[in-house]
């Protein structure tokens, strides 16, 4: 009988362990956890604290005991690895509960021991008003103190997808939130005119934005609160704060075992989840993996992932062969109030850090069909590569439908597609879901009228150079639009008119096209071009862009 | 100076004018339109008779007018072509207004006539209270009667896509409605056992059905009204018939042409959109196109892909040959009340029709994470081929979330991926959009279960056959839920029992397994095929897929 022992029992591990058990039922199967809780839903947690969850049961989705009913394996709850051997095959396994220390023998061990939060060493960061939100504990912790009404201000430190939860969730409570971010922007993963938008919603919502800010300092307050001193010099004071300044993997018992681990500490393993150390595997929040677009590796510790390679991992030991966990593209959402930010594969930033080929294009239309009512606009940006057209990666931030463009462009980057596939996709159209040409169509027809050679386009952060150096700004929405604002500089010709009054314009100059949302600047155009005015370009995703990215 | 020449001025005819004028600023382009109104919202006509659209003008997204300032071309309403002669490259056009008929040149000659709703030969069907619904002038008469006040009961013949969103607007008006259709299901696209949970949605909604069923005759009431006499000798009194039992070209006036035409009368292209005549094309609902799974031709009158072909039909007019219209798989989605039902590529019954390889699994399991608020079941059937683990198509009926699997689906069958290529989507998670396994890596991963002979399943109308020949029905769920209604002759053993309670169950006859949904039933027969009960399946579906289709 093969005994199996995994090391971690939440995503990752709970899921290879429901498998291993499906696969064989004569297996042994065990299961150590150093806390108190298994199978719990960890993506769910600030939403409990937010009160939009509201029984606390909902959040574990299994216990021991269940698990043991359903699955036949041991849950060890409080049970801590400490040491790997595998030169005999055993871990070493501290009993948190009685203070006793074992070894466990295995046949085949599982490493899903996950991350931790990174504490960062800020003088006076030990203070108990200050926090981090991982687990069921820190969770009923902090939903104690704003429960019991004493968090009046709260301070986020850290604007990445978890802290903007976490933001949003606690400002529903009724807290007033700041959120501290070293870089330019929130979400360092997007975009930085995609992450304007999300400022814009995180504003309006009334929370305050401390960009390119660190915190220097916690000094306590009398009355049980902080002082945070950030580097700009600004002084914020709260009850409560929260540190999301991103995980590291809970990889320190493995030093003395070795078993590979990356530059950062976590695990590196194969495309079977082998790690270089016989009969062992790891999946989850703890191992590097293979950016498909880099070709280099990194840690990703998202969910999906982690349950993915949680089932691969358990077909390795179980010796299906025929799978493989070929990488992570770090497809992800968040729901920022009541904006949604979804992004999928390669960024325009990251294929500028990486010299991978790109372009890219962004477009604003109706979520669905903008006649039938509740039509809101999506905002999406396309990476692609000019050479081989495949689609590199998506942004897309909107109010409604964002979930589903981003998970067609995923769909799509797997299937190794390219931007002429996109406007071929034969998408469900009724007008409540979407339009008979779908975003996704849409930017698609885009890059490829970009690829085919029809129209030139400009970046929002282009314009300004480009008209230093003397371009002509062609606004070419309607007089109204115009005079309710735009670009400095900019003569107005609407699209309309343009036919009749291109003598009115410099054959000489380069000539920046722009309207709305780049559709009206895109006829503009072709007028321009078949009449000789070959150095034209069209701003990618028109005024709306650009006005987003200046208000950063 | 080409002269390019429409017949047809809504989808398909005005996408490809638009795309022609943005290649080429120096042709002519000329529209002709029997009708009294171009490029309007014809899918938004149901809503608003419903009043969920409630500004007209929202309907008609382009005038003549606005076209003409915009694209330049020269768009004919009340211009009805007539006759084509290809061997002189004109088209005989009536002036519906002045009663004029001239004859127009072409260069090139685009077909985009559309189609008609098939008025059927029932005897009274003339009779002025029954309409069928288009057109914007249908739409007003329609929505006049409505408005007045004179409907108190209304009768939908044919309960497809369309004639169901007739019959909820309708509804939503305070009308009673009812709707007769003679197949033995609504929305004959999809399979039976998904149909019956729009039966169920639709009786909620006060809508009576009457399946199986035909008009036979219409007979006038004083009043206004009519009475419908069914073939069952059932009898409807209504002030408002609503035919929608199909579509046919507008293609009368190519009879004497020389242009190839289907069977049923519709234009035959290649993948360029030509027709068999030099210089004529055709796009839109009055053209056939290619099934990519049966390789059959067939009509398929969908917005979508009237837009798409429409513009592939203006690249080949201006000589880009590097696009082809490559097939329609019926990619669908209706709105019937609060659910939406999607369907994309290649049903069971069309499967079996055209002898094509399937097997088909169902499950149904929360939009998203279910310990999120507001989580709604996807009831999801999937079919694939055995042996080239091809995905095939999709039917997914729910309240939430059903557009975006829909076209996830579409997007992998577009990409010829796999139901292992399911499995590694990588999707966007966070609980308010989807779960950390989604719906799609759900079905992936059962469908991989059963060609990786891991499970068996059975689906719900083989039950009570292998029942009659002797076979066990184990039903896996908990005693409450088996107590609260179970399938006759059920013993209950729940899951986490079953280990324990192997020596009551026959080892002589086949074995079939359910539980709710089919994830229980799937552990319950992995257990049961480890200890020797080879011979057992797990209803695909479980018993909620079994009652829903025991409600036809």
């Amino acid at each position: 009988m093969a005994k199996y022992l995994i090391i971690g029992g939440v995503a990752a591990g709970m899921s290879a362990a429901a498998r291993l058990r499906r696969l064989d039922e004569t297996t042994e199967i065990i299961v150590l956890e150093r806390g108190e809780y298994v199978s719990y839903a960890n993506c769910g947690l600030p939403y409990y604290i937010g009160n939009e969850i509201t029984d606390r049961d909902e959040l574990l989705l299994q216990t021991p005991q269940s698990f043991k009913r359903r699955f036949n394996a041991d849950v060890r709850i409080h049970n801590e690895a400490v040491a790997v051997h595998p030169e005999r095959k055993t871990v070493t396994v501290n009993n948190l509960r009685t203070g006793e220390q074992y070894e466990e023998s295995y046949d085949s061990l599982l490493l899903t021991p996950g991350g931790s939060p990174v504490k960062p060493a800020i003088p006076g960061s030990r203070h108990p008003a200050i926090k981090t939100l991982w687990t069921i504990p820190d969770t009923d912790a902090i939903k104690a103190i704003v429960d019991n009404g004493s968090v009046r201000k709260a301070l986020v430190v850290g604007g990445g997808f978890i802290g903007l939860e976490m933001a949003e969730n606690i400002r529903l409570r009724g807290i007033e939130v700041t959120v501290v971010e070293m870089a330019p922007q929130v979400m360092n993963a997007i975009d930085p005119e995609m992450a304007a938008i999300v400022h814009g919603e995180l504003r309006k919502n009334g929370i305050e934005l401390f960009l390119n800010e660190t915190v220097t300092v916690f000094e306590p307050l009398p009355g049980g609160g902080v002082l945070a001193r950030l580097g700009s010099g600004a002084r914020l004071e709260a009850e409560l704060v929260l540190l999301s300044i991103g995980v590291a993997p809970n990889t320190g018992f493995l030093a003395d075992s070795g078993i590979e681990l990356g530059a950062r500490g976590h695990i590196i393993v194969d495309q079977h989840l082998r790690t270089n150390q016989p009969d062992i595997y790891a999946a989850g929040d703890a191992i590097e993996v293979i950016n498909p677009f880099s070709g280099k590796r990194g840690a990703v510790p998202l969910a999906g992932p982690a349950n993915k390679q949680g089932r691969i991992a358990a077909d390795t030991i179980h010796g299906i062969m025929t799978r493989c966990y070929t990488g992570t593209m770090g497809t992800s959402i968040a729901k920022v109030f009541d904006l949604a930010v979804g992004i999928t594969g390669a960024t325009e930033k990251f294929c500028r850090a990486e010299s991978i080929p790109y372009r890219s294009v962004i477009n604003h239309s109706g979520h669905h069909a903008e006649y039938y009512p509740g039509a809101t606009m999506l905002s999406f940006k396309l990476t692609f590569c000019p050479e081989t057209r495949r689609v590199l990666g998506a942004q897309v931030v909107g109010y409604e439908g964002v979930d589903k463009r981003i998970d067609v462009i995923a769909t799509a980057i797997k299937g190794g597609m390219t931007v002429d596939d996109l406007t071929e996709i034969e998408h469900a159209y009724a007008p409540p879901y979407s339009s008979a040409k779908d975003p996704v169509n849409m930017i698609g027809f885009i890059a490829q009228n970009i690829l085919d050679g029809l129209v030139q386009s400009i970046s929002y952060d282009a314009v300004a150079p480009a008209v230093a150096e003397g371009a002509y700004l062609l606004d070419v929405r309607s007089l109204g639009e115009f005079l309710a604002g735009t670009i400095a500089g900019a003569v107005n010709i609407p699209v309309d008119m343009l036919r009749r009054k291109l003598s009115k314009l410099p054959k000489d100059r380069p000539i920046l096209i722009f309207c709305k949302v780049g559709v009206r600047g895109y006829i503009a155009s072709r007028i321009l071009t078949a009449h000789g005015f070959t150095n034209c370009f069209n701003l990618s995703g028109g005024i709306d862009t650009y006005n987003a990215a200046s208000t950063m």
